[in-house]
């Protein structure tokens, strides 16, 4: 088996979900949000405006960015205030991956060389640091402190998921519910944020709140699951890493994970080796591979992912049907049948 | 001449003023401020529980804090708010010289290894990340607004003061316009929050807080000068850096900007050589050291802190007299005389 081959059709919807399906609703608003997006990135500063443009170059798939103004449009909004936030959650995004690439030694981001390849780690750290803080005084603009409060907590919350990562992914006594408790800091508070946040515009709508950081986090678990089992994939030209990276940074992500204790010793030593070689050295990408499709636990962990999915479309059903709660009750599909 | 010799006497006022004659009014607020410091590093993550008591235990000179929690006490405050901003003022100063000791791969910070060497760098970068947040989020316990607003505005000065650094400290065309510019946002921007943002509590006093902020500038501008002085002295026990640590690093300071446009070609040429080398292979710290005596341009640099000084105190001038003016007035003594 070549180690960039597909990963069992069974495991996750074949038919890639089509995205205009889900940003078509709030294509002018997402327009909007990037515009502005790239101006935030501006500076005096020579560095920040240059790193700026480059970032803003960049491209990328918008998804809170989409998700928070498609709960906006649910709640009736149609206004200015939900684009800043749109714009914000996607530049805190795009700090933690700066960060994330410095510690990563990521090569590539988005198919181009990553922040860090192109200045130093000193400068791209100091950048990092500046995106951080624009997005929180962007976020100001409209005097709201519970929204700066819950952009606070999520941010929190990631980087905690970031040292969690760093601290426990590789560990070999890491459970399962470590591994959820990781995903759900890393990924999944900021999506319940960007969720959450349309309901704290005027009118403030603290019921609706609730459901909708539900549907946000459910779906975040759902993207990271999706994410982690993705790595198993590895198509290098989309997502800019080579198959089976986790494993190789040190992180055992769910696959592996819900492997582990039913594999026998022999074949354990194999992963570990992985874990502990960081590299292919004496066991190769095939063996691992070769573990996974034989113990079905991609297939195992894309039923989990649709199983999120799931509780994220029941999130919603205090809400009057709409064409908008359609498209957010859509936005699973497109996160499961996500390519890169 | 020994490296480590001191600066001639003149340059700055030879007798240190006492710190407590500056701190003993509000001995008491900095004791709660130091606990909340303390208490806000703590963590259900591991790491950031162990490296957040490291931290509090590291001591700090508090010159922030103890310059907001006098500042609220001439206009009158004398609750709790006013503690949580001195704590966030030094939260903030202190993910700076997280991130900064990464940058300058500082061995010691205070007499004791830097976070960065106990730890490792990508942790350390997160771990600063997670310190900015979380002070943004305290600041937020008040719901005060504009308090965000102007934290977030020093930040993102400081963030860029520090950006600017790297892209111009070492370029052989750097002005002197450019070198305050840049100690301006590196340090005096944060001085000018701690001491604006007392004038934003309740009663808001706008009148008071565009004098505090001049004040907080100057002495900011002040404190940063010093440090640059310091920098020739070079007291490896005291502040952890061998003497001309700056030059080393490719930066040129005040000292040496004046200098440069004084001297010969060749003498020019000794100081582009460290710069160029980061280090004193070809040319020795005794040589760099000589030709600022010479020039006498240690004694001017303490001759432009003294005038910012004196600007520091006149921004005061508006407030009746008391004995918390008084100290006020002091501070500026206690960063000119400061040997560390």
């Amino acid at each position: 088996m070549k180690a960039n081959a597909p990963v069992a059709a069974a495991e996750l919807p074949a038919q890639a979900a089509h995205p205009s399906r889900f940003l078509a609703l709030v294509a002018d608003k997402l327009a909007a949000t990037e515009e502005l997006f790239r101006r935030e990135l501006g500076s005096d500063v020579p560095f920040i405006a240059e790193a700026g443009r480059y970032i803003g170059d960049g491209g990328g798939k918008r998804v809170r960015p989409a998700l928070l103004l498609l709960v906006a449009r649910l709640l009736g909004h149609d206004g200015e205030e939900e684009i800043t936030y749109a714009a914000v959650v996607e530049l805190i995004h795009t700090a933690t991956l700066i960060h994330d690439d410095i510690i990563d030694s990521a090569p590539l981001r988005r198919g181009r060389p990553a922040l860090h390849q192109l200045w130093d780690n000193h400068r791209t750290v100091l950048l990092g640091d500046w995106i951080y803080t624009r997005s929180m005084q962007m976020a100001l603009n409209h005097g709201r402190v519970e929204v700066i409060r819950k952009l606070c907590a999520a941010t929190l919350a990631m980087t905690e998921g970031e040292l969690l990562v760093l601290e426990r992914l590789g560990a070999k006594d890491l459970t399962v519910d470590e591994y959820f408790d990781i995903i759900d800091r890393k990924t999944a508070h900021l999506f319940g944020a960007a969720c959450h946040i349309p309901s704290l515009i005027q009118p403030v709508r603290p019921e609706a709140g609730a459901a909708l950081e539900r549907y946000g986090r459910q779906l975040g678990l759902c993207f990271q699951l999706v994410d982690d089992l993705l790595d198993f994939r590895g198509q290098q030209s989309e997502v800019g890493k080579p198959v089976l990276s986790d494993l190789k940074e040190g992180k055992l992500t769910l696959p592996l994970l819900l492997l582990m204790p039913r594999v026998s010793a022999r074949e354990r030593a194999d992963v570990e080796a992985v874990l502990d070689d960081r590299g292919f050295e004496r066991v190769g990408a095939e063996r691992i591979l070769e573990l996974v499709h034989r113990e079905g636990t991609l297939d195992e962990v894309a039923e989990i992912a649709l199983g999120h999915a799931e509780q994220a479309r029941s999130a919603l059903a205090s809400f009057p049907p709409s064409a908008v709660r359609e498209a957010l009750e859509y936005a699973p599909d497109y996160v499961l049948t996500r390519r890169s």
